[in-house]
């Protein structure tokens, strides 16, 4: 099988000019077969508010009605996406910029309410490798906002990690996929005040351990069960790091 | 050669939920290879408005700096773009949204400074058919906002009558393309008070005498030299027409 290596990056480093610069620099000298998922959260949370709508989240998810899903898919799919792409094309590679709607590649479901209406807020349900493999096919980096679409055509909102997930899963019947999950921290760190103690090695035992003896705690435990799922369906390798070494074999490895 | 429908639509249309959705409902019900081109004119005029920046324009021409770019974008490849691909989907097609920086598709420059800097405004430089073609060739109906990219990654703003001519032109090394404008108007109109007195056709000469007399004027000339244009540069039928009547043979058919 070849290998696929997907990536993804978060709010913090796309809304900082800088950062996204320092990433794209990085990212854009990565070979193979490579895809990237990206998030915006803050950034659509700052148009909102300029256009004055107000943000709602509940834990940590977006309420989103039909005005916040105009702004989302403006600031995602248009602005962070295309932003995106134009820089991979400033550092000489070839992307394409895809919300699941392009192409039909990945279809959603509305967000089932249990307590929480979340209003247009969808969970993935399938991912079209083979369109995934076909623009890989034109050696285009995929890049994909967390914009999904169900099956009516209706836009959904989408945590951008859990999209990561599903195009890994979807991806690993095709290729050996790879998973890397880009944010602020090194890795998962065993000491939330010291940046450098990065656990380099986590599997399903440590893990009960470190969540028994509180080392894993807060939001990294729904990353870290995601990380697991993704495992146990299909995916080989993920791995936890930062955007400023990304490229070498640093951060958290998880594995079964 | 194979058959290539392209068509604008123009601001007016998509920026009015029920005639975009007219308008979706009839361009979704046409066979064959199609490219679709839309503008967004007024939408991104109303977004700049409420974010709290005025909208210049000069000659129709949008004068873009940073901050206008950052609207655009947002507007034409995110809301705009991504409206019409899920209201594809809805109606069972499968599209995917472009702006020019997506696979590289099209390459423009930044519009030269004569007497007034538009700033961020591309003119286009060169189609990659071969890129269009290989999505034709998945089946799927490229959407193409009128966000355009530099060789060094900027994106730029773009006419959108002018993007579609220039696709139009480079697709008929490939393909026999049929080039459509739709607009508010059932085509060019003899008489501007009577939206019935359409001219069924228009060769070169009879352009010069209703230059002459008058009957055409105002934004119609841009709109016909660039047909013209198209049609000595290769493409083989340019008709203007609206899209109500988009399906059948009617409107201004222009030939050379």
């Amino acid at each position: 099988m070849e290998k696929l290596t997907i990536i993804k990056v978060g709010g913090a480093v796309v809304e900082d000019h800088e950062a996204l610069s320092s990433f794209l620099d990085r990212f854009s000298a990565i070979g193979g077969n490579l895809i990237l998922v990206h998030g915006g959260g803050r950034e659509a949370t700052r148009t909102a508010s300029a256009l004055g709508i107000e943000s709602r989240m509940i834990e940590g998810r977006r309420v989103t009605d039909g005005a916040m899903l105009e702004i989302v898919t403006m600031v995602y799919a248009g602005k962070v996406n295309k932003g995106i792409v134009s820089g991979l094309r400033k550092r000489g590679r070839k992307a394409i910029g895809l919300s699941g709607a392009d192409l039909n590649c990945i279809t959603s479901v509305k967000k089932p309410v249990v307590d929480v209406d979340y209003g247009y807020v969808g969970v993935v349900k399938s991912v079209d490798a083979a369109t995934f493999g076909a623009l890989l096919g034109m050696e285009a980096i995929p890049v994909v906002s967390p914009i999904t679409c169900d099956d009516g055509g209706q836009l959904l909102n989408t945590n951008a990690d859990s999209l990561a997930s599903a195009i890994a899963v979807g991806m690993s019947a095709l290729y050996e996929v790879e998973l890397i999950f880009c944010f602020e921290k090194k890795g998962v760190l065993s000491d939330p005040d010291d940046d450098d103690s990065v656990i380099g090695h986590i599997n399903p035992a440590l893990y009960r351990s470190f969540k028994e003896d509180g080392t894993v705690s807060g939001g990294m435990i729904p990353k870290l069960d995601g990380a697991f799922d993704a495992l146990a369906e299909g995916v080989s390798f993920v791995r936890i790091t930062n955007a400023e070494t990304l490229d070498q074999a640093s951060g958290t490895h998880i594995s079964l």
